[in-house]
């Protein structure tokens, strides 16, 4: 343990058996981070509340079973993403109270329900086919202990159905805008409200949308100051960045 | 003249000089392009009300006053583009009737007052640094002879501004919208209106715009299904499909 | 009807039935397009004869059918695009009149024949292998109401191909030009003609075309006014402006 | 007041002073926000504290003196970004308060001294050149009523900069870091809180740094979860951001 | 038949039945392209020796068997190019004489086997990745009539393979340089010869070579002043050019 | 000198000095390009007639008049591109017979008026824009022997001017063809002839033509198959290529 | 054999049936390179350690264990990359002591133990999955006679994982980082040591990481001046130029 | 200081003022990095002859003089890359010994003449252009402490020129090699030894070469293994990288 062979230092001076510039000099040669854990400590206090995440891509089910297990034993929320069915099915045999969530594509285990959101983040968005990346948004804000509501469907080309809903958006102390296509819709729902609005650029779209680009282009140049963005399809991103914003 | 020569090869037909089958073959052998110029000639019948059109950027104030007082001579209306006051300045003492658009950065005769558009040509604007594209757009469509009306700075952050003016939207015949940064302004209007929309990226923007990439790519993938797109800055391409689409 | 609901509500308050505070209470929780409705009717006259439009990509044969057959509902036309042999066996159990247009890859149900378009639409493709997206655009003008032209394999490497249809092109109100590779065939036919031209890059191509992109710049930068673009392969969407275009 | 004219309207159709019809007849021609301002001025209400803003660049000193004094004339704070000691000369003469920073390129009139933050703002930057941004959040949150505290030149290719000033980072309720070249910093100071983080990349760099895209991208990439972005040499945006975080 | 309406026209002015003046103002509106057969015929003069050519991707084994024989019919050549096994055993079936490269992935059909080219068209691929794409030029060439060798494996890398074969290199009078990775190739081979070099960028290569980009770049940029360049993995394309080339 | 040493070699085996076996030892060590100097001067032997070449940009009037002077004295043709009118200056006092291309930016000094090519060289441009890269090929396709023909301004969007110079076109035994924009005429024009044509790519262009990019893609795609391509708006390039095909 | 035909020279030149100077001149016309093998030979010398290298990608397992057999009897160590399973179960059976390394995906045959290192290569990966390619490197150093060390898992936004291990970096004589999203490894690395750091992207990340380019531009970018970076996963690469660095 | 703070510490345990436990727990909240120093200093140890380094670009000649001057007075080599001549004038008034190297564009001063590095740096550079970044390389390397040799102009197109001074290149320990364009020198150099390349992609280039982005692809893609690269124009990071593997 690092501080104990710190304390054994001091003891060894308090003792007469070192003077104090030897102890100085032979902390000089001792590795660096010895001290530094105090510092993580307190890092990983903040955390309360924050479920372990598992990024589900590219593993096998036994691999993600066997880490959701391991994680699971911290007695806290945990959260696989990007996880299909198999994936899940193994995770289930290991950990009963294990759900999953189809359209996020996310494997959760709901233990800590306490609410340490101040206030409701909103999840936004713009087509059908952005709700897999909102989804994630919301799963992900929801174990990390938020009260999270959504908003789909309302697109930029029909403009009276977000309008319809700026009640809804008054509501909301951070919002999360998932948009594909044009990514247009950030900015106008950065425009309707006065909280910061995270959005998110979806890879859906045809032809010249290139996966997402011109989404996260239009994000990253909009015209309403409220609007920050995380990568492409990063639901997940989207939905922690919210959650801090929400209990800060 | 090739009218000339064709004429002359029926004279010789006629006159027993030469057989049907002769002039057939040498017919063959003639220039392409010779029997070419009645439907070029039914071309700018079409043409009727359109201006003669100068690309003003690069040329010398000599050069454009050269080309504009060559072209003033066939009586219709004469459009630079692109041009500058000094520019305008070599025009004006050539052509008493030129007037300078300063906004437009255009150059303009306009002899045939004439409305040749059925309806009203409505240029939107999303913000005050796109004006100059819209002014251009503008122009080329007045000179092409439409009623023309515009809206500026209605861009989606204060998505409330534009929809104050709905009703000035639903006059339009078609709609020219012009808008940097991320180009969402067309799709909102495409979503308001039944009528075709010619966007217009401008080069507007800082940063992740890429001098009107980000716009181009945001009204390419528009999700209103009524927008088509010219390039970055083409006020002058935007009008004059507008104005085409209005006389139809 | 909307204006009817309005007016009930300003009856209830005549014959005091409803206090006017409580009137505009109400008001606040009615659905915000209540009132907007007026343009969104005026707006839905317009769309006589446009079809119901289901994008059929990544959606279950159930899901698409079921859709269908809630759309087949409201009477006029209906048309799905991207879609495939199966989807179609799925949509034609539910709607006996549903007919497959496997080159286009749509499935229609035409109801309304009537023809709304004042000219007619000309569709043109560079090569055989842009037909899909030419067809697409045919599809979408027919059921739209349009008398729809077609003038297929006459790209500009055999341009005698396409000046031999001169005269085709000649009685097009508005042209859709759909290619691939450089994107060339826009330019040349706008040249040739005094109508609005919608380009459509088709992702035709090999190498360097990078999936339509290569035809996409080249048409953006058209050297000829009355050229506009849409989306790579996005055939329905011209054939949709070119509606417009042709019933404005 | 919106409802309240309403309201009126109720109370002259209660009255027998007007027809049901023509109530409903002129709502229809009422602006379309009238109803909507409740929410416009609750957003409104939000924003006390928030400055007047206006974007210095491509603006004449008479056009941003012009502008400034009418903001001015509002009562609350005005900041002026990307403006130049010309600009600021113009402004100076119009309103003696106004000052000039330099470094942000900003000129600012603060007259509302308030902090409406919660907590501290820290702007970090990578290199010495990616101060001229970082010092426009500065000024921005400043502006924005909040206690803002600064950390630069403690770029990750010298590590032990920036971990020597952890104390710092723990302090902070939301940071803005600003980096240039590899735009690697966000992810190591995002790694080492566990409050949010706005990257700003900046267009510092050379070769295939491209102007700001290499760290842009580097950002959106960012490993760390806590981070979301603005646009390249964005300060402004990020500054606001923040401080809408910081208020929430 | 065209040329048939014009000999009419003939007719009925020698019987007197028109006059000259009449006849030209009647073909004035005659379609443009009746006359322009002529050119095509020579132009198809000129092709004595070329293949024909079926671009085999995409189409069904049935398809291409199908096009193959129609142009077989012809008397001359046939090629289809990127043709895979299944294809190849469709046109065997039809056309007995018909022969299947492998390497080059074509069909081949050869019935002229005279040599129409003035010297030796040299292929040259770097590695042995290359050789599909240089195999599809040799059979293009050898086709279309010319005395074809080939050198294989001598990329920049080990610079000698390719200097040990200097004696063959200087034979050409054409020569095709296949390479992808850098497509550094090109260059070199141009700066040992004085004859035109074709170069063709190939897909092949890992990372950052983004499916022949690289390679295209770097063969654009050549800093040899006798190389021109074709699209990405076109061995026909340049097989083609060389050919033209050889027998010019 | 290395001929020297290799001849004492053989004198010391000849007079018994050395065996065989040492002699070959020997040589092995020897550097590699001793005897390599024969190529160079048999390469150097087919460049009769091309002109010594020096370009132009970012050399002072000095240093280039100082080259020019040096290469003068080999007595063939000297030819310097992208130069500029201060440059001649210096280059003239220096060679009296020197003269100014201005369109072409090229300072000649033609003394060898032979004409080496076998026929004729035809340059075409687009636009008027893309002249002087065309005049830079015409320049030099004469220093190196060629009978130069061009033909400008037959851009695609007027396809008639160009077909009205079919005749022209015939008469080339390769042609150069220079377009910006789109970059569509290459594929006009190698459909119309059966020779080998060079496109060049050039800068001429607004909006989303990125300086040629899209020019260069569209000749890269180019449908025709007698098309290859070289770097954007490097006519010296193509006039090389050109005179190199046309001494073939 | 060229030594031969040498060798004949000087025989016939020492029995003078040849003169010194025709010998000279005859060999004037011999290929370039029949002396330049000695170089090739000092090169291979310059390679002990060097395994021989197979890249498996594309390769049938029967080809690529014919490759493997092949160069198996040079007696060296035998290295394949990008393998698989299949293949490997194909060389196994030709060669007993072939190994597979399967995080690596290489194929070794390992019977030269010597290490010509100087000092320790240490191999350094960002994330898990950043792993395989890590493991091509170290199997690749291994492969070449190195002391090769490994430190997984240590990226940037948990920078105490890499700052403990930073006794670890300063034992090693080359390091080479691989690091897949943003990677800013190599930056932090490159900060903390004072020895070359060979930089790795790799294709692993998601959304606007484009498959590796967003860490190629981030290492290109890197504010660390000790960094150079090779291509995207290339592993392989990395582990021969640092082997080099450490033989040298 | 720190050392001194935390000697305190020691001395007030061992005067028993404070427990062995009281003494970490303090340790814990000082400041990580107050015991960090001395793998500083150990890293700054391995530093010796390298010279403080200072980037002129964009820095006032008062600024440059100013950092330059307080940079000397450590004694060792000083190094200033970037700078123009009005920056070394002011360097010169403050510093008597500082030199301009005009090529590299940097100021030097060169105190420490002790050769560090094992074996050569050559740098080599492709056309004339290139000679600039590879003179900073030059300047880099000897302020380093190593023996510099070059090799200018011996570029792929004249691939004799290189070949001819294999002997040259045979004698270095490491090679630096700048090339525009197409930047495939490094691999043929590459192929030709077995020591380690850096590669340097200069802007050097017309049209397609995007400002050094082409050769920056070729050499990433380089098929020689023993190829590294950094980024574009960067001399300065290539010697420096050369220097520390010729010193390893």
């Amino acid at each position: 343990m690092n501080a104990e062979s710190i304390r054994k230092l001091f003891e060894e001076v308090r003792a007469g058996k070192l003077s104090s510039d030897d102890a100085v000099a032979r902390m000089r040669h001792m590795p660096f981070e010895d001290l530094g854990f105090a510092k993580v400590d307190h890092h990983r206090a903040l955390r309360v509340g924050m479920p372990e995440v598992i990024f589900g891509e590219r593993k096998t089910p036994a691999q993600l079973a066997g880490i959701f297990k391991r994680l699971a034993e911290h007695g806290g929320n945990v959260l696989a993403t990007r996880a299909d069915e198999k994936q899940f099915a193994a995770v289930k045999k290991a950990i009963r109270g294990a759900e999953y969530r189809e359209l996020a594509r996310a494997i959760v285990l709901q233990r800590d329900h306490k609410i340490y959101g101040k206030g409701v983040v909103t999840v936004v968005s713009a087509g059908t086919s952005d709700i897999p990346v909102a989804e994630e948004a919301v799963a992900t804000a929801e174990m990390m202990g938020n009260d999270v509501q959504h908003l789909y469907d309302v697109g930029v080309a029909g403009i009276h159905r977000l309008l319809a809903n700026r009640e809804a958006l008054a509501k909301a102390r951070v919002i999360v805008v998932c948009a594909g296509m044009e990514g247009a819709l950030p900015s106008v729902v950065g425009g309707l409200v006065g909280v910061p609005v995270i959005a998110v650029p979806t890879s859906v779209g045809y032809g010249a949308s290139f996966k997402g680009i011109a989404a996260l282009l239009g994000m990253m140049n909009s015209c309403a100051s409220n609007v920050s963005v995380v990568n492409i399809d990063n639901g997940f991103g989207a939905g922690y960045v919210a959650s801090l914003i929400n209990r800060a």
